[in-house]
Formats: C-alpha cells, sequence, structure tokens
C-alpha cells in the first residue's frame, strides 16, 4: 500500500467503498474520515467504516493521502476548511464525476507544497450514503485520472497503485475528454433516464400503479438509475455543462430521425439502426464490464 | 391446467419459456410448435423444447390452445396458413407488445368457431432465440390480456388460469390502453435507449474502447434494453405507431425543460425533478417488480 494514512472527506457510498476495500487489503492502514452530517458521522462510526473525527480538520492530521468524496459542488468550501493544515508532500485527489470544474474550482485552493491529482473511480450504485459501501465495488472497475500538466509523475504513479490495490484498472487522459466521455457513457444517459421516470409519473391517463406493476418490459432498468443521488446529480449537470448539452443536441438528433421513421413507417430505418446497437453490447459484454446473464442474472421474490 | 395440448407459432425466448414453463407444472400436457426458419426448428427439436412440426398446419392439429409467438409483424401471415384448420372452441392468443392492431389484424383472418383472447405477458430479457427461454421466466410477472367485446368469458378465464398456472399474475384492459401503457413502460424507453447507444456509437472524438471501458457509469444498462430483438423492436414501432409519437412528444417537452435548466444552471429545477423520480423506484421495489441489490445484483468477472 503505497500510504500509511488515508482521510475520507465526505463519508458516502464511495468512501465507505473505499474503507472497507482498504482494510481489505491491508489491515493496518490507518483511515480517518468526516462528514458535515452529524447524523451521518454517527452512522459511519457505528458501522465502524472508520476513524470518524469531528471535522476535516482533524481528519487530515497526519493523513498523507486526503480524498475529496463530496459532491462535485462542495469540494471547494471542504477544500478550504483544512488546506493550509495539510503536511507537505501529501497527496490530494478526488473522486467527482466531473474534472474540468473541480480542477477550476480546487486547485487554487491547495497550497503548493501538496499534490493535487483529480480523479474518478467509474463506480457506484443507485444507493447513496455509508451504509451502502462494500468491499468489491471498485475491483475491475477502471479509475480515471485526470493529472495536470505541472503534476509530478510519482504523486500520479502512487495513485494509480492505491486504486490498483483497490481493484481497480487505472488510466489517465485529460480532463476535458474526460467530461465528454463521461457525458456520453453517464451523465447524458442519467438525464435520460431521469426525464423517462418523470413523463411516467406525470401521465394521468395511466396509473401509478400500472406503472409500477407493468415497469418489468424495460421501464424498470430506467428507474434504477433515475434513484441515484439528487445532490450528486445536480451537481454534475452545473459543472459539466457545455459537454452535457453537446451530447443531448445529438442526441435530440438522432431521437429526431428515429421519431421521423416511426411516424413514416420506415421499417429499415429502424431495423439497421437497431441492428447496429446490438454490436456495442457484445463489446461491453467482452470487456467484462457487465454481466451476460439475461436480466443481469435478477433473482425477484 | 386448463388445456390437453398447446401450440406454438414461433419457437423463440417466450414460446420456449412457455414450453418449458409447462414442463415444470405438468409433465403430461402435450406441447407442439413450429417455426418457418428450419434452424430454429432444428435447434428447438435438439434442445426437446416441445413435438417440432415442419409446419403450423402440423403444429396446430388437435390443439385447444393455441399460441402466437412470432413478432407482431408476422403474426397476419401465420394465421392465414393455419386458420382454416381450427377445431370448434379452440382459443388462439398472442404474446404480442401491441394490441390494437394486432387485433385489427388477426381477428378477421380468425373463423367464427374459435375463441381469440388477445394477451401480452410483460416478461422478456435481452436475449433471442429458443436457446435462451428459461422455466421462470412469468413468474412473478404480469400477463396482460385484453378481450374484446365479444370474447367469451369462459375463454378468457381459461387462459388466465392458463397463465396464473405458468406463475404470472393476470390483468385485463382495453386494447387502446394498453398500448399507451406499454409505450410508457417499454416502447419509448426502447426507442430512447437505442438512440443513446446509437449516438455512443457515432462519436468520432471517443473511441469505441471507452465507450466500452467506461460504460459502468450508466450506459451499460441502455446496452442491455438497446442489445433487444431488432426484428421484434422494429414491428413494435411500426405497429404501435400513435401512442409511441404521444409519449415520445411528451418526453422530448420534458427532456427540453431540463436541457434548459442544464443551460441556465437552474439547480433548484433539476433537483426537485430528481428526487421526484425517486419515489417511483420505490414503488417498484415494493411491487416485487425489481431487485433491490444494488445494481441488480450483479456480480462481474
Amino acid at each position: 500500500m503505497p500510504y500509511r494514512h488515508v482521510a475520507l472527506i465526505g463519508l458516502g457510498l464511495i468512501s465507505s467503498s473505499i474503507a472497507l476495500s482498504l482494510r481489505r487489503k491491508d489491515k493496518g492502514i490507518k483511515i480517518t474520515g468526516t462528514s458535515r452530517s452529524a447524523k451521518t458521522r454517527k452512522k459511519a462510526a457505528k458501522l465502524g467504516i472508520c476513524e470518524v473525527k469531528a471535522n476535516s480538520v482533524e481528519a487530515v492530521k497526519g493523513a498523507d493521502l486526503v480524498i475529496l468524496c463530496v459532491p462535485v459542488g462542495a469540494m471547494a468550501s471542504a477544500v478550504m476548511e483544512f488546506a493550509s493544515q495539510l503536511d507537505p508532500g501529501v497527496t490530494v485527489t478526488d473522486v467527482g464525476s466531473v474534472k474540468v470544474e473541480v480542477i477550476a474550482n480546487v486547485k487554487p485552493l491547495l497550497p503548493d507544497w501538496v499534490d493535487f491529482v483529480p480523479g474518478h473511480p467509474l463506480a457506484g450504485t443507485e444507493n447513496s450514503g455509508p451504509e451502502s459501501g462494500f468491499d468489491s465495488l471498485f475491483d475491475n472497475r477502471w479509475c480515471l485520472l485526470t493529472p495536470l500538466k505541472d503534476t509530478s509523475s510519482n504523486a500520479v504513479n502512487r495513485l494509480s497503485l492505491f486504486w490498483q490495490s483497490l481493484g481497480a484498472e487505472v488510466d489517465q487522459m485529460d480532463a476535458e475528454h474526460h467530461d465528454l466521455v463521461l457525458a456520453v457513457t453517464s451523465h447524458v444517459p442519467h438525464l435520460i433516464a431521469y426525464t423517462m421516470v418523470g413523463v411516467a409519473d406525470d401521465l394521468a391517463s395511466i396509473t401509478k400503479s400500472e406503472v409500477i406493476n407493468y415497469s418489468a418490459a424495460g421501464f424498470r432498468d430506467f428507474t434504477r438509475i433515475a434513484a441515484s443521488d439528487p445532490t450528486m446529480w445536480r451537481d454534475v449537470f452545473l459543472n459539466n455543462k457545455e459537454a452535457s448539452l453537446e451530447i443531448l443536441g445529438r442526441f435530440t438528433e438522432e431521437l429526431t430521425a428515429l421519431q421521423r421513421a416511426v411516424r413514416r413507417g420506415d421499417g429499415e430505418f429502424m431495423f439497421d439502426y437497431f441492428t447496429r446497437t446490438r454490436e456495442v453490447r457484445r463489446g461491453i459484454l467482452e470487456a467484462g464490464q457487465d454481466t451476460d446473464k439475461p436480466n443481469f442474472g435478477r433473482e425477484i421474490k
């Protein structure tokens, strides 16, 4: 393990999974953490996730790695609390879903004697809070690091080793590219899922129990995505505006073409479109990023 | 079991699951089936799914229940082959995802000495073909029947018992309402998933391996939906045009409102929207229509 003492700022799904995953690998490592919410601190302490501290100044004391695990919109104010207390040579990283804005907001607040290495583990579930963490969340998932031009390669390598020891594969790219890739693979899919669930919820001619009972025909996968933490997702769209709007524009264009095919009864256009998208699925299964069991191997009571 | 001999027209995921599920319940029941494709007939015979016949006239001989399990667009031509051969008192049903058009196309082809009870089991997976069927596909799933005004209630009750014996719950509604409900819970979600996967596949600035490797952040659920059978889905949109366009219109309206909130940075609007959709998920879990394990309890190598 490349660090002796890891400090977690925020105690939600990701940080509790980091703590549990670290313990699985290294029983002796020191883990401290804090949350602004007294209720969350209490819950995390009761679950034994880490040494829970009353505030972030206490949490980062003596740490050689500090991980920002709060929603993107809360990162700057969190960093302001403890930045001046950091020891020389400490690495600071984050787990935010957008990178350009996080870098713009956080980097100027950090003293120049620490190494800032922005990061983003592509892992998570629809659940939130410290009670939803588990020790295999990062196994075979990707963690993307978006180092700045002046980031020490030593610090990047150490952080890469850290994520690998939690079971993840690590890749590097620049922050702008990260934000565009994630707009496609995550942000816009979430916005669309939220929208579709909103439409269903709005329809006066269809009862709620109809929507709920008959969801198995495709809709329930959307509701899983649309059950994710509202604060986190609001912050994603506030902070990855340009890339989200770019991908949304393309989505609307494509949807309009398919809608036109539906109206005109153009079966050939639809068949070709639906055939092409099957290939993408095959690639994901071959890359080990999903299970090929039908319905994800759901077992329902 | 309310029937002695069930004939399956078409040998895909749904009909093979019906056969396997019937056998689980009643080892003695006679099941015949056929497919237009010689390859599929051979596969189904090898898997021992049912007595495979060379054509539908052979398959329906002596049956007291005939189930149309071909794509919606192929139903009329399938029925034309065998309609005149049906014995008096036979029940004919189907498993099509749209009902108004199926009724319009199939009903006039059937002799008046048979009972036609249109149906739709809300069950399926992203896989297709006789090899993808399994005996628990209908357990705790809903099957919707959309009887016509002149359908004998006796025939409806018998068919309800049949689906219940396969593990399903049965509900009745009129065909128009069915098509609108399904446009919301299934058809438009599928169209949207196909579109999103198409957008990702098109983007020149993002490599295919990036889309595939980083899919775990939300996108992979869309690719599962968008991997469904292209023929079946083409037929759904050709045959449920009005309801699909109605729901697509509402979807576009809502998406435009959310897109505007992203552009204006209206965090409150987004937060409220994202909070409301969580409730729908809760209802689905309480109704037993999905698992509450994170990520559907996926286990990935």
